[in-house]
């Protein structure tokens, strides 16, 4: 069952746009990291929640999608994102947040997949302009974005050639093609 | 169902030591982490795994464990873990690992969650130690542990109270609570 919904959760940069993912549903997400272990039980991510054009818009413009995609630039009008959570580290709570922001980000996207959403996650991104454009605090920190939606895309996993590389593609019929390492060697034998 | 899962999946810290945890369940584990999104797929993780009473004492005596409960070493023999997983970070393949460790872990522990296991993640470690006691080859950095095993206490969540102390603590039954803040205290409002 966890494996079912871990195989569902790709990563999706095509969305139905006209497909709103309420607030409420954001903030459900967001119980779902607030649940979930955080390094020395610190909790100190905190979360902007977007799905108004206003803010969507604000967020997209500072993200870069794809860097393996050289001739795409991201998402065109009506497939974009129809939410954001913007992940942020308050550093009046921490120094640090260890592993947490993976933690958080999974728990979110599992539940996103379980309702039928997808997501990306980035770390391209202006974090200056984006700090500036929703007029975060100093001690605010962006960690990641996670971009929601309802998924216009396929995804599938395949295994990784003899070349060893990594890079996703996208073939003529826009499905995404991911190259995953074998079981076998990621298991390091003692 | 993905809420149950995160609910059910807290840090455990005692374990019914004879209950195994076999070589297949952990490769099962490690197979959630690996169809698991990676920071720009490079996929650059890679995992020990023990569950031998020989390596999994060698790791259990570079491990520090629960900080905030000052008068307590760990678990006593007969409650510690059965199983270990070593997540190392392989620099052959990348510089750094995003938040790879924080979405392996969670991937695996909620598959061991699911198999009625649980466990513990480690930052505490004498990575010096361990690297020597496993014979690490040079390229492997030691990311964090995880322990596992069929756990043996009892985990309740608990609300932050109005000092805002996150510790965690055990009762005199031995349960174990762990504050957690208030959803509307994790949203930042624009």
């Amino acid at each position: 069952m966890i494996r079912e919904l871990i195989e569902k959760n790709r990563t999706y940069r095509r969305f139905y746009q006209d497909v709103e993912v309420s607030r409420e549903t954001l903030r459900g997400l967001i119980d779902l990291a607030r649940l979930s272990s955080t390094g020395g039980n610190l909790q100190s991510l905190k979360y902007v929640l977007s799905q108004t054009l206003e803010t969507n818009n604000k967020i997209f413009k500072t993200l870069k999608w794809a860097g393996y995609l050289k001739d795409w630039d991201g998402p065109e009008e009506g497939e974009k994102p129809s939410a954001y959570v913007v992940v942020l580290h308050d550093n009046l709570i921490s120094k640090g947040f260890f592993w947490d922001h993976g933690i958080a980000v999974q728990s979110i996207l599992l539940g996103a997949t379980e309702k039928g959403l997808g997501g990306c996650q980035f770390n391209s991104i202006d974090r200056v302009a984006l700090a500036q454009e929703l007029n975060l605090p100093d001690h605010f920190d962006i960690v990641t974005v996670i971009a929601l939606g309802k998924p216009k895309e396929v995804v599938v996993l395949e295994e990784l050639g003899d070349s060893g590389d990594i890079k996703y593609w996208r073939d003529e019929q826009g499905i995404h093609h991911v190259p995953k390492r074998a079981l076998d060697d990621l298991i390091y034998n003692l």
